[in-house]
């Protein structure tokens, strides 16, 4: 089948590989109809070590199931189903707490032990607590907003939860990525009464004022946390949505938060330690968050993406071909594009 | 009136100094019944710059109200109070939340500004939003227990809190000290299961227990973290009371808790930045914490004072007069008292 390989930093081809199929007994088969590239994507493309047999990408998907292992219950052929990023087997205890990303028996697509879904076909371990299978949604328009529950809704969601938002909470969003305007969208849906995105690329930043940001912060450093406070009574926000992961963002983020606030983290982080310890503790500020069990989140966010009362697929602004995923790649770094998605 | 003040790092000395007298129109006067010496004074008395004025130390009493200024409403003359470590109007936003330790009129006792409470008697300011007024209670034999509402007691059960401390919770407690002991309390207040004390020193193991300590963990750094992850079943514990402040125990309390936990931090922090950031990022920990708010937490747990449910005032194993608190804070130094309480 063809599949997209990353092989080093830059280097990213489409190339025919064995065929995903069931090794496990718990596997389904699932023949991939959209997947996406992710920001997260990027950190590798922009740094990844070089490797001989390299790495099959993509942790976003939609599709649907070909086959299932003999031990597989619930999910079947010919299921519509979402894939979340992480795969997790629905039964340990922190997939009943709904802390799917830290499942005893899971892991995550995309890696050298478990192939990626950007490709034509994907093996998924543990199906029947991986997948979730879609009752109708196989409307096209929904498509894309369906997609985003795979990954970026669901963290942009856990960010929003992590940071605490609630009706009438001041919010800011570090990051006008696709990750940081489902940020917006979350923290809307939860309540917001103010919501600050903060970045400088004109679409995104419009974007986002139609998902529901009330106000646009473009500075950065200093300036940006004055800013803020400004417009925050000189108190700061109430809830962070990091949703970048550099150690300026954790900076920011941490310098906006009022006190009593919260900072939920999504962005992958490329820092070692969270600055600030000393005034975030005068100022009781939590710091929360991680990689987002979008699993748990599918159920409370699909009737909203079902009934369109929010759009997260509206982020994709181009859409590849598997051909095409190297320059989607190279779009998406080239901030030339918001979020690739692609038909295999 | 004679009063506590410190000159530098192991000069205390009792002096006679200006009586404490009314400024403000919000003030209490306050004739101190019992103050304490606090673990956080151990700071200064190991690091104090040297300062020609010296400091009026103590932030922590219980006293009897002598005169109000004529803008009190709700404090008045003879009243008992507890007094806690931070002074606050009671009607700003951050009262009104509950954080009178972020109130935007408010600010702490014992230092440069605000003279402390180890003393004949101390001003203390916002005396409506500041003091609490206890209807009866001054039965001797709960004397220590009230006085720690006035800070230990209320912190423990913030740690706890700021941990998400719940029923059937797993819990650590990092370090023995009159904090890490009411947290303690607190965690089995709050229905933990399991109890974890962390320290070293045998009398205070003991009295852990005497409160609701399930086991404990002598050991330190590596051997520490592998001690908590075996005696919860390689998970880590849900819930960590960090209460020392040291970079050591911070790293500790960070490698010890559970995928989905929290961090409960209220040793005053000593270190500049919040450790293993992408660790504690993948397992979706969160860390909270600061100076609690312990005005907030007065009318919870006095009932359980009142009634003897809790006993935090056994904390205090000595007494000393106002002329022997130098010695109170060599004694607490040398680890040779665990808390010290002042009777002026």
């Amino acid at each position: 089948m063809r599949a997209t390989v990353m092989y080093s930093a830059g280097d990213v081809r489409i190339e025919n590989v064995p065929d995903a199929r069931l090794i496990e007994p718990t596997d389904a088969l699932v023949r991939v109809t959209r997947a996406c590239i992710c920001g997260s994507d990027l950190w590798p493309y922009k740094a990844m070590e070089p490797s001989e047999t390299g790495i099959i990408m993509g942790h976003e998907a939609i599709g649907v199931v070909d086959s299932v292992g003999a031990d597989v219950r619930h999910i079947k052929a010919g299921d519509f189903v979402v894939m979340p990023f992480a795969w997790s087997d629905g039964t340990c205890e922190f997939c009943h707490e709904g802390l799917q990303t830290s499942c005893v028996h899971g892991g995550f697509f995309g890696n050298a032990e478990i192939a990626g879904a950007q490709a034509e076909a994907v093996r998924v371990p543990l199906a029947d607590g991986t997948l979730y299978a879609l009752q109708g949604g196989k409307d096209e328009a929904l498509t894309a907003s369906l997609l985003t529950l795979s990954d970026v809704m669901g963290t942009g969601h856990h960010a929003a939860v992590a940071a605490k938002v609630a009706p009438g909470r001041t919010v800011a969003v570090v990051g006008d990525g696709a990750v940081g305007l489902c940020g917006v969208i979350a923290a809307r849906r939860l309540g917001a009464e103010q919501i600050i995105i903060m970045g400088r690329h004109q679409d995104r930043i419009a974007l986002a004022g139609e998902f529901g940001a009330t106000d646009v912060v473009s500075e950065r450093g200093e300036e940006a946390v004055e800013r803020v406070r400004e417009l925050t009574g000189g108190f700061g926000v109430h809830s962070v949505l990091e949703c970048v992961g550099t150690e300026q963002s954790m900076h920011t983020s941490v310098s906006i938060v009022r006190a009593g606030g919260a900072v939920g983290r999504v962005g992958v982080p490329h820092y070692e330690a969270i600055p600030l310890a000393q005034p975030t503790f005068y100022s009781n500020v939590t710091v929360s968050g991680g990689p987002a069990p979008v699993r748990a989140y599918i159920e409370e966010l699909l009737p909203d993406v079902l009934e369109g009362r929010i759009e997260p697929g509206r982020v994709f602004d181009r859409v590849v071909g598997l051909e095409e995923v190297p320059d989607g790649y190279r779009a998406m770094n080239d901030r030339e594009a918001l979020k690739v998605m692609v038909r295999p």
